[in-house]
């Protein structure tokens, strides 16, 4: 139940991202027009086995004519495994309202199951659900299959049931030694609510939530268990997004849960990898463009202060430079029929190793891209992140990339006093949010920090930066809480990239001053600043004339402007960070989208 | 915050609703580039009042300095009110981790705040919020309301945060007449999960959810309040679907409320409606084609032993009949240029009063359809249900719509044995789905069953049957929980119809006898079957050799068959009701979607 489709699809997506079996998920069989026996065949030829046919519920803790009755069903059941070729069905603790609360019952119907189970050379893997009706606890389950005490019958562990229990996996240890027969893995974020509708909707990839998978896992294998890592998530967005997709970011989080796992404990002879190479800083920011955006571009980036300093020896590539910051302007990427597009198609980071960064990328899963060589170009190591944006792992030296671009002649004077490429922001894909946060993590080891909400005018936009412990490479990540349908005026958070400068009131008098056209802050915005924050006059009055934005937290600050929004998709910040200010301006998101509405909506000088 | 967009958005659709005011949200207005005074100028020529400024949050229970600092912070908005024309500012109850537990010290600040809006003519608020630090329920803000005891303050009762906790609104019975300065209306579904998430989320128009909100309103006026009613619904669907039409569905759940509060309530003086005529049962389905899809869904008919019994006098409409089932199919609807499409356009309820239907949905601001009448036409009175869908209000009388079919001379025999429609199943627009449930119920008088979600093999799936009381009229809503994306192979949940008959395994055999295509069932679902209920071999080899499904709940069943999906968005259904079953074998869905989905990527016979 990890991914969308029909069991057909799913067992080709797990086949596809390298899986080594499945799970047999009842109701998938249930609707598909495989036998039991055609299935088994299939994964076979795939090289998948099939380690699980789950669920059955409510076995136990009934009266004799029930249980007879529930016995007959497992008999069918068992039917299906033995054409299945598996061994362990899944019996998961009763939810039923009429279920006795009488451990002496539960552990005699369970080892009657058991036994029954035994007789066909299967077994069963009890496990408690969080919602059980007198079992909901691992400890619990764990005492009734001790008391059952019948060899055909153990514990299947799930780390959403215990965690969202605050379950403590280190009594895992007082379990006996072969009798965790398997092990279902799901992170979650911690949400305050039902834990039924919690475990339904929002479980995660390991990784992706707030639990700690690592330190479970760690307990569990301590415990001497030895079979399969299996991921059980109920996502309703993985449900319904691509299962070659998700299979793949199902994969990669085993991966990054076995790599932290062997982190800590050496002992378990867990395969190691390499870690991240240290990123340093943007090395560059790139543009798509064509013949229509091209042009505007360039005379955006030149209004502000930037100088069109290196062409690329053989490509339509411009470079663009104010102090360390660095823009390429691309034309050469085949776009569709749409013109007068641009947006941010590339990412250059700095890394401490760039071979060694993309070599990790690919043992992580991340597509390496194809990087057409010419005479006298840099061999650039390039993987895609989730959102198709290209990530190339750079060092900016003489003899590196920058020896692609002949100079033009124009100078790299001061200009607007920018320094250095801050952040870019990208919007996600609606399918990919989680997974994004887990590659960045993952991949290029930027970690991830806490999740927010922004009200915006269009329909709330979820929002998380990832980040390097220096600071020097910031991304933000966007996406609709709901993917947007008919009403969606607009693109509602573009991609943008955002610039820094030591003093912003010096540079946006520097733009104003070359009539570089800025984002229009509305008066109100600056009359609510005035009563929310304590402002000297003169600084608020120079905010108000540049049409500058401000927040503060802490005893830090953060100055921002922005241009239009060109092309429809990206658009240029300015900011000054001032103390220990280490967000994004986030209150004022709202204000931003609704002036770039508006600009849209009058004359579009950016088109 | 009810609706989607910008302050401009958001006013022009309240006033093209018919809505007589609006609260300003803070953040609205600052992101606008319109000056209070000039929003004020608007509304005005808009014919809006503006009722309420709001929020003002956190100003009390804290140490003087930043009391002060407050105050300051409230004149400033004070002159933004002034500037608005508004008199009325919510303060909501202090959510600030530092805010101390000081009864005396809350209600002494308030009626400082009180005494600054006295002065400038204004009033405040004063509102417990469900999650306030000190004050979160109404009951605790009255009390400080009491305490400070100044003619400035009073209260703002919200029904989400008063119901939510469980407050009981007889209580307003206490609260000195005048008091109760402003009343905000929600409604919410029951949800177990943190307070502050359900009100930031999952709020609904009044009727939409499980809240008693005319039980509600009643106690308000009760209590002497005469001000405005007020909506305030934060809902992620709402906040991005198109503002224009949320704000029509908002005005339909307050006309409901207010009608609900005057049958209850004659002596209020609340406008009265005349109820909802009875309705008695499906008079057709009509489904519009082309002429590709026409031949085809006409095979199908026949193929279910429906007889093409009537053409339309002037109109490119045949009369296909069974029973008393009856289908319409339209080829005079000029469609897209998609060709091949087949779908429900038009559903014809019998109605004890057909004028009397179509004047109380047009009453209710539903859209009544222009109807063209050509010579002996009946005048058929139709509105467009949320989705689209024509309903029309019918008396299948022979001289009523009939009369419009010249007979074919085909004879309306046995058929197959089906004798109606049971029910028809359409597919929301994801914006729009808690809209439709109000719809049913407030303009057609069908009430809303249970919601239910469907684990569907591409996502989620929410499902809502209204039906009448009888039963006779059964309409079944679903819509996907997520908006679908790229990888949505295919309509998620077509549309349906669905037929009754008194045996179906007779008319299974008669299908099956005239060579009709049917859905085909996996071997495992019936084995499924066989495990889990105790059903007579006999039986169970009739539903497997006919390819039937199967549901039972308390002593009934229910067996069913389908069509193959026609022109990609429609097919049929087969029905036998046993007993009580008042369902739609909702557990069988899933199988049913799968089996569609390999037959669309099989041969797609019916295209």
């Amino acid at each position: 139940m990890c991914l969308s489709g029909t069991l057909e699809d799913k067992v080709a997506a797990a086949a596809a991202a390298g899986f080594d079996g499945i799970e047999v998920f009842e109701p998938d069989l249930i609707a598909s027009p495989w036998s039991p026996a055609e299935l088994a065949a299939r994964c076979a030829g795939l090289g998948l086995t099939i380690d699980l046919y789950q669920p059955f519920r409510d076995l136990d803790s009934t009266d004799p004519d029930r249980f007879a009755r529930n016995l007959r069903r497992l008999e069918r059941k068992f039917d299906v495994m033995a054409q299945l070729g598996t061994s362990t069905v899944l019996v998961c603790s009763s939810v039923s309202p009429d279920a006795v609360d009488d451990p002496g019952r539960l552990a005699e119907q369970l080892a009657v199951a058991a036994d029954r189970a035994a007789r066909r050379g299967l077994r069963i893997a009890y496990e408690a659900l969080a919602w059980g009706r007198q079992v909901s606890t691992w400890d619990a389950s764990w005492d009734a299959v001790r008391r059952a005490d019948h060899p055909a019958l153990g514990l299947c562990l799930d780390s959403f049931h215990v965690l969202s229990r605050d379950g403590d996996p280190a009594g895992f240890a007082g379990v006996d030694p072969g009798r965790i027969f398997f092990l279902q893995l799901a992170d979650a974020p911690h949400l305050r609510m039902d834990v039924l509708q919690w475990s339904r909707h929002h479980r995660l990839f390991p990784g992706q939530g707030a639990f700690d998978l690592p330190g479970f896992l760690t307990h569990v294998l301590d415990a001497g268990y030895a079979g399969p890592l299996s991921l059980e998530v109920f996502n309703d967005v993985f449900r319904q997004a691509d299962p070659a997709r998700t299979a793949v970011d199902a994969m990669r989080s085993l991966l990054w849960l076995e790599e932290r796992a062997a982190a800590g404990r050496p002992d378990l002879g867990l395969p190691r990898r390499p870690a991240a190479p240290r990123l340093t800083g943007h090395s560059f920011a790139e543009l798509a463009v064509d013949g229509v955006s091209g042009p505007r571009v360039g005379d955006v980036l030149a209004g502000l202060g930037f100088a069109h300093t290196g062409q690329h020896r053989t490509k339509p590539v411009q470079l663009w430079e104010q102090g360390d910051a660095r823009v390429l302007v691309n034309a050469s990427v085949v776009r569709p029929a749409e013109t007068g597009v641009a947006e941010v198609a590339a990412l250059g980071l700095e890394s401490a190793d760039p071979a060694r960064s993309a070599q990790r990328a690919a043992s992580l899963l991340a597509p390496v891209l194809p990087r057409t060589r010419g005479v006298a170009e840099a061999d650039l190591s390039a993987v895609a992140a989730p959102d198709g944006t290209q990530v190339f792992f750079t060092r900016t030296v003489p003899d590196g990339w920058p020896a692609d671009f002949l100079p033009t002649g124009v100078p790299r004077d001061a200009g607007a006093g920018i320094t250095a490429i801050d952040h870019v922001g990208l919007t996600q894909p609606f399918d990919s949010f989680d997974e994004a946060a887990l590659f960045y993590r993952e991949v290029l080891g930027l970690g991830p920090e806490a999740l927010t909400e922004i009200p915006a005018p269009f329909g709330l936009v979820r929002d998380r930066a990832v980040t390097n412990a220096a600071r020097s490479v910031r991304l933000t990540l966007t996406a609709s809480l709901l993917r947007r349908g008919e009403w969606s005026p607009g693109v509602p958070a573009p991609q943008h990239v955002a610039f820094r400068t030591g003093d912003i009131v010096a540079t946006a008098h520097a733009l104003r001053a070359a009539g570089t056209p800025l984002l229009e802050v509305p008066a109100n915005y600056h009359d609510d600043l005035d009563a929310r924050f304590d402002l000297d006059p003169a600084r608020l009055a120079a905010m108000r004339e540049l049409g500058l934005f401000y927040d503060e937290a802490g005893d830090g600050a953060y100055l921002h402007l922005y241009s239009g929004v060109l092309g429809g998709r990206v658009f240029f910040e300015v900011v000054q960070r001032i103390g220990g200010y280490d967000g994004y301006g986030a209150p004022n998101a709202p204000v931003r989208m609704a002036a770039h509405r508006r600009a849209r909506l009058a004359v579009a000088p950016f088109g």
